[in-house]
């Protein structure tokens, strides 16, 4: 019966919504009287007036430099999306080409150590920093690259994994998961459970952490409830930094930051598009794809980051919810005038700095 | 140097906000170049497109249905405010006579005895739960009320001190501290440090918390800093519920919130209306007044509460960064859908029910 209610609430959401979408009411009221007053549903779309938007006066002058550099985000800019494996591919060349920094830069930038291997046939690069601390020389952080599961593999996937290892003082080892056109999910699923298992021949669960940023910090959270289907063991600490943790559009910021976030901007056009693409017509509430869906319980001690603007502070802030409810520890952390995975971007910024530490010290007290 | 810039930035800030108020521009960038990169201050204004806010999805039934029943947030609405004493007073006399529920009704309600009672002059209301937790036998939650620093004084200020007080199964005793026009700033602080004093004859500090929700999660945080002043010891642990921690019109989510909160619905009008007669023209950039802009260090365990919709959300996080920056143990919460103080109204949804069973874990965990 609950069970029932919730499905026809979710149902009466998306017909309301569409319905909504198209006619441009402003209220539309849906009462499904079942039995219950919990059970009187309702649903309400409020029209809500434009607004100027100053510089975010309490973050640094560090990221309001880099706002106020930034174009105001343009809704329309992000509805053009590729229809074709050839125009995915074009893009997704296009926008590799762009972020492709030698390795040997990354290394002497963050004073790591980058090697190219295969871990179970699985594409992976593996960071050492010169400056492991004491605490970690026997700890794993599987990192994650984010890209919206279509773009930045290959030697794209270094970056944010070399600023984790450095500034952490942890080997790292970044996972190049397959991605579409060409390997739709489950691979990126798979190829995480490959290297992990391989991981755990060697390391005990409790020594590894495992996450990463946007799609990476979601595919992290994915492959743990894809561990537990699996009865392998939880690795010891996850890293969910603006998790893309619901693929539909459901999370109440990306209707309140459209927009206001200016990395992701809005969710229709190009950001569904790669969600349609990775998910291939698997229902996108499978908790492997929309890992805010699954069941949290026995979940490690996981640490989230978000902020103001982000289009995914609600898909951070619900997860950091169904962790509480499970038990699980979780720490979550909401940075003022933040847009998606600005922190990621800004490596100067204060507030960039302060997230690092903030992991870092997140892992020094959770691995063992 | 630094702090020059500092202060030229809120400078520009202001001067540039006011400007881009009147005449509408859409960007205005200000430049100071005062020798090093990060002084190459900017600042953006972006103009926010309207846009259709649906329901929160992703929040519980409950709440949806609650904020189906709610007008669409209205700005005009709450430019309102009085101007004379005379229109104070009658405005607050109003909202009491509407808010005033017998003493017995909440008691019969929550499991609790209330006593009107006075400490050190001051006046409070004692709250006795029926269920007291074994381990809050010897422990005291100090409780302040919300309001803006002008409502809810009295009886009404006894309503979520009860809730706590039963969730929590810990003893209350709700200051009913002094409010303005009378008695302006800072005579709450002053009301407080009273209480809290005679307290300290009784209870070891690490055995009391203290906190409410708006302004008495701000007035709870501001008389934090008092005490540190005073070189009075720190209480156990705080509760700081969507807390009023910065008076000026700073915070990024009192614009991209503007007119989506329900609860608060924008700054400008009766809000700021009530930080100035709150204020009476002290700086309102004193920690006593916006304790976001005080000294963190030394403050005990704070349990920080907001929602994706709060206007007091910027508010709220930047507290708690600056409490983990201090190295205090800080927990912030982030719901779904939620606007400033929601789960203070709706008793049954299920997130204000997970709000006061967090609070009681809290208080368990960190009261000695």
């Amino acid at each position: 019966m609950h069970k029932q209610s919730a499905a026809l609430l979710r149902l009466t959401h998306t017909f309301t919504y569409r319905i909504s979408r198209q006619i441009r009411t402003r209220l539309v009221v849906v009462a499904l009287f079942t039995g219950t007053p919990a059970s009187l549903l309702h649903a309400a779309e409020w029209e809500i007036s434009s607004r100027n938007l100053p510089s975010p006066a309490g973050a640094s002058s560090e990221l309001n430099a880099s706002i106020a550099a930034s174009p105001r985000p343009n809704i329309a800019s992000r509805q053009y999306y590729p229809k074709t494996v050839e125009e995915w591919n074009a893009v997704i060349a296009q926008r590799a080409a762009a972020r492709t920094k030698p390795l040997a830069e990354v290394e002497e930038q963050f004073g790591v150590t980058i090697a190219a291997d295969e871990i179970a046939g699985v594409g992976v690069f593996r960071i050492q920093p010169n400056n492991i601390q004491p605490a970690h020389e026997k700890h794993l952080f599987l990192y994650l690259h984010g890209g919206a599961y279509v773009y930045n593999g290959g030697i794209a996937s270094v970056g944010e994994a070399a600023v984790i290892a450095s500034r952490a003082g942890i080997p790292a080892i970044s996972i190049d998961y397959r991605m579409p056109p060409a390997d739709p999910f489950p691979a990126a699923v798979d190829d995480l459970v490959s290297v992990y298992q391989e991981t755990l021949k060697i390391h005990n669960p409790a020594e590894i952490a495992i996450g990463g940023t946007a799609a990476g910090g979601g595919l992290a959270l994915a492959g743990v409830h894809q561990f537990k289907t699996l009865e392998l063991p939880v690795p010891g600490a996850i890293y969910a930094g603006t998790p893309w943790a619901d693929l539909t559009k459901t999370g109440d910021t990306l209707f309140t930051n459209e927009g206001i976030d200016r990395v992701l901007v809005t969710y229709d056009g190009s950001l569904e598009a790669a969600a349609l693409l990775y998910a291939n017509g698997h229902d996108m509430k499978d908790p492997r794809l929309s890992p805010v869906y699954g069941d949290f319980s026995g979940f490690p001690a996981t640490f989230l980051i978000t902020g103001t603007r982000d289009l995914f502070l609600s898909d951070t802030a619900r997860t950091h919810r169904k962790l509480r409810s499970a038990g699980a520890i979780a720490d979550l952390h909401v940075y003022e005038g933040m847009s998606h995975a600005d922190y990621a971007f800004e490596l100067a910024s204060p507030e960039s700095k302060d997230i690092y530490a903030e992991l870092a010290g997140f892992l020094e007290q959770h691995l063992r």
